[in-house]
Formats: C-alpha cells, sequence, structure tokens
C-alpha cells in the first residue's frame, strides 16, 4: 500500500511550520455549542433538514466553516472537541468529519481531540479510524483524517504503541493525557507512587515513547496534554519531558491567563500550543466584545478575540 | 423536559431482571471485524453503495441484526464496541446507532464499550449523547440510545459526575474501567501508591461512586470494568466493591477461560456479567467450530458457541 505521508516531515515539524508561517502558537478549539451559534446561521439552514440531530450538525458546520475563514489568517491549528459532535448522534459525527476535511482545505492543522484508549486491537483501530487508514476489499479509505489526536494513558504502553506507530507511518502526532485542567485532576493524577507522582511517571513514559520520534527542530510526534492550571507541575513536567510538544488547554473559558503558559514554552520559544475555545468562538456572548459587538456582529468579535490572544501570548514570549 | 425512564427500575435490577429471563450471564460483544463477516451477507449488499464506507457499514449492520436475531433467545446484554465502527468514519458510526438500535427493539440491554472521560463539562456532553439526551430548540432527542457506557477515571471524580448524573436521571448505568485486561495494565493500574495499588483505589472510588445508587436487588448503577486475566486482583476487588456489577472482558479470543472468572462472582451468583466477542461472532473462523461449520454455516456456528459458553459459566456457577 502506497503511504501517501512518505514526503512528509515529522508531525512536529508540520506543527512548528505551522506556528511561524502564522506566527501563533494558539489553537482554536472548535467545540460547537448550539445555543451559542448566531441566529443567522440556524435561519438560513431551519426547515430544510429531515429531522433535528441533522438541522444541528448542519448549523454546526456551516458555523465552523465560517469560523475556519475567520481565523485561518491568524492560526495554524484547530482542535475539534470530538465530544460536542457525538452529542448530535452519527449527524454530529458526519459534521466532526467534514469540519476536519474544511478545516485541512484551508492548510490548517487538525488535532481529533478525542481522548482515546483502549487494550491494543481495540486501540489499533481507534488509531486506524481517526489519524490512519482503514483497507476494505482493497480500497484504502482514511475515516477522519485529523492530523493528530488525544489519548488517555491509563491501560499502559502496549494500549499506546498502535497509536504511536499508526502516528509514525502516516506522520501523524499524539497528545498523550498526562496531566488535565479539572479541579480533581490531582485526584489520581497527583497520587505518591514512591518518590513520584503518577503524572511524572506518566510524563516519562511519555517521554520515553516519544524518543525515537524526535523531528528536525528537537521535538517529538509524541506530545502531552498539560493543563495550563498547574504552573507548579508544568515546570516540573517541562524538565522530564524536554522533547515533547505541550497541547495546553485552559486558556480563556477554563479561566488560566497567558501568564498561567508562561513556563509551557522551553527557552527556544517552542514546545508548546495553547487552546482556546468558547472564548474564541462564542466570543460575542462574553466582555469585552458582548457589549461592544453582540450576536448579529460575532464575527468581528471572533476576530478580535483571536487577534488579541496572539498578542498576549506574544507578549509573553517576548517578555 | 419529561423523563421516559421514571417508571423504570435501577439499571443493576434491569440488568439483573435480564440475566434471569435468559438465564445467562452472558455479553455478546458486537465487534465487526469486515474481513470476517460472511460472504453471503456481502454480496448481498455489494454494489449498491456510492462508497467503501457506506458499503462497509451497511454489512456490518446487516451482519449485526442476523447476529442479534441468533443470539437474542440465549443471551440479554450486548456490548459494542464503539472503536470497530468509528474505523469505518461516520458511517460507521450510523451503523453503530442503528444496531443499539435494532438490540433495544429485539428486548437486550445495551453496553456502549466507549471507554469516554473528559474534564466535566464534555464529559456532559459524551454522557448525554450515549446515555442521555440533547435538547435542540425545545426538541428533545437520545442520540444514542444505550442503557450503559464504559467510562475511563484517569481524570478524577470531577470528570465521573457528569456520567454518573446523567445515568442517575435516566437509570442507566456507567462501568468505570479499574483493572484492564491486556498484559500492560499494571504498568499504572498497578503501581503503588502507599498501601495500596492504583487500581485498588480507583475501585474504592468506584464503590464510593455507586453507594447512593444500589437498586433492590443490592447492586449499584455504577460498575467496574475487570479483567479476567488477573485472579489475584479480582479477589481482593470483589471485596473493595461488592455492590458493584463487575463487566468482565476476556472470556474466548483474549485467553481467559470460565474458571479464570469465577472469583468475579458474590456468593449470590451475581456480580458479574462476562463478554465475548469474536469467540462467539467468528466462531465460524475458530475451532472446533471452522472444522464443523465453515463460513457458509456461520450462523450454526455462532448459535452452538453462545450455548457452549452459556453451559460454561453455569457449570462454573453450580460448581
Amino acid at each position: 500500500m502506497a503511504v501517501d505521508s512518505d514526503c512528509k516531515e515529522n508531525f512536529a515539524d508540520q506543527l512548528i511550520t505551522a506556528i511561524r508561517e502564522k506566527n501563533s502558537c494558539a489553537v482554536v478549539g472548535l467545540d460547537p455549542h448550539f445555543k451559542l451559534i448566531p441566529e443567522t446561521i440556524k435561519q438560513k439552514l431551519s426547515g430544510s433538514q429531515k429531522q433535528v440531530l441533522e438541522y444541528a450538525s448542519r448549523v454546526i458546520l456551516e458555523f465552523n466553516t465560517q469560523v475556519i475563514d475567520l481565523i485561518a489568517p491568524h492560526v495554524g491549528i484547530v482542535k475539534p472537541q470530538i465530544a460536542f459532535y457525538e452529542l448530535y448522534g452519527w449527524w454530529g459525527v458526519w459534521a466532526y468529519t467534514e469540519t476536519i476535511r474544511y478545516a485541512k482545505q484551508k492548510g490548517l492543522i487538525v488535532i481529533g481531540d478525542v481522548k482515546r484508549s483502549d487494550v491494543p486491537r481495540t486501540a489499533e483501530a481507534y488509531a486506524d479510524a481517526h489519524i490512519g487508514k482503514v483497507n476494505i476489499d482493497d480500497v484504502v479509505e482514511a475515516p477522519f483524517g485529523a492530523d493528530a489526536l488525544t489519548v488517555n494513558p491509563y491501560l499502559g504502553t502496549d494500549s499506546m504503541r498502535p497509536f504511536i506507530q499508526t502516528a509514525q507511518k502516516y506522520k501523524k502526532g499524539i497528545f498523550v493525557l498526562v496531566k488535565t485542567s479539572n479541579p480533581d485532576s490531582g485526584e489520581f493524577q497527583d497520587l505518591r507512587c514512591g518518590e513520584k507522582k503518577l503524572h511524572e511517571i506518566v510524563a516519562e513514559k511519555t517521554h520515553a515513547w516519544g524518543r525515537d520520534f524526535v523531528g528536525k527542530q528537537g521535538y517529538s510526534a509524541v506530545g502531552a496534554v498539560v493543563g495550563a492550571t498547574f504552573s507548579h507541575e508544568i515546570s516540573i513536567l517541562r524538565k522530564i519531558m524536554p522533547t515533547a510538544y505541550f497541547l495546553v488547554p485552559g486558556y480563556g473559558a477554563q479561566g488560566a491567563t497567558a501568564k498561567d503558559i508562561e513556563c509551557c514554552f522551553n527557552p527556544d520559544g517552542l514546545g508548546a500550543i495553547i487552546n482556546a475555545s468558547r472564548s474564541i468562538l462564542y466570543a460575542h456572548a462574553v466582555s469585552p466584545w458582548k457589549e461592544k459587538y453582540g450576536m448579529s456582529s460575532w464575527k468581528n468579535a471572533t476576530h478580535e478575540a483571536i487577534i488579541k490572544m496572539n498578542d498576549e501570548i506574544q507578549n509573553i514570549l517576548d517578555s
């Protein structure tokens, strides 16, 4: 089977190229919330669908394409969270797939935030589905076609191997959940196992899993999800995983500020991508854009919000 | 919003009713493997589809409906593994949805093996999608409509709460990954955190999460996934989680035998459901059925395999 990725670079190199091209290490989380999507989009599509899950999914896809058009000049990476698509059933998963396709047409790198994990044979199916290919009677298709995906490490190395191998084969990336951004993340992740905390041991493994997949710029195709809400832990994790790209959620709506994420970066100004979802997509619903624009001018709000986010992160990197 | 589950029993009671009706605590894992699906089904559907992912998904659904018809007299519970549907993209997720619908029409309990987890707001979307409902402009739909789902605990209590609350609201169930059946499951799950192993601490939490959701038969709607390949650990886990139903994978193709799963049960003969997937669905491809029947008589092989599995488990329970 010919692999179209033969000519591609290591995923981390692709990531760094995108960051440099747009001069932005922001990631826009494409997390649809039906209630917050502007009425103009809903009105355009209302009445033409057989059922409500199809209607909602078409609204979501239309909104996403407009958001992608708006942000593509300013950011190189998007991250659809599949939970907010599964909420609309298989129609929602159709919208997820078409969102990925559209984002890639616009030259964006797409991280599928799916947090999958399972025993090895099942993990292989997830890997092939999300970042690999499936062979049906010698016809080869990429079911979802994302560039990278997020994975949960609880099942151990053999459950991670199919993701790592598939990423290697197709020059894709994975981001291992190491330390998450939710308030109770410490309950298991911070447990002391001998000298170390559990998430530090997971970090050591993540570094080891990525050791053989380091690209020309010194970063690995195996990255880590590290919550921006725990800056003390981040500094330690940065040392344990010097070559891992950190996917950092929690900027904006989840409470972390640009200052919190300073320690995610290496001295070279690389090593982290910072995600914001609701604070960009639904900027029209939050201050200061809410007062300035409101829903009818949502594009202005989203446009200003992404530029502000880029500026804030750049200020931190320059300081 | 009216909840149609007002008249339903606790999920664990529903489970026990199904077990008693069929006199079987087997779960058939509906894990499609396209290559192993009989040619007769493929020929029936070949040529009529626009593209290969649709074709494969229609083949899978047709196979599943025939399997469900075959096994429904003998087992009360099925467990589709969503990874093997995602492998065919959104068409595959359509087949997953329709499989659940058909199994429920036939009166079966459906456990969606999705192993989801995420931060609280995202976990809520997963819970609503898989076992709950979504409200779109006051139209309410159940996107996937499973009776229970499997979840990954790595993110802690606040990430589990949306699943538990949604299960409670709609009288559904969850199964928390406590100790998995893969060879490397011990890498993190067996780490010593003070006096206890990590999976024992997860088990204690699982017991606590389920404490308020115990049904009339003494079992909780919050169950646990416990690999049958580790019988020493199972005995300890049985004591830590006396009221949790164990969902036990690993019977048949994954190598565990009926003897291995003996310690999953409580003295009342309840407390565990035993999953087999490939050894039932593709019985025609393995000994002794392979020699006896072959692919053209696959229904005979599957039929005999499920009866044999029921008998083996019953022998253990009687001994």
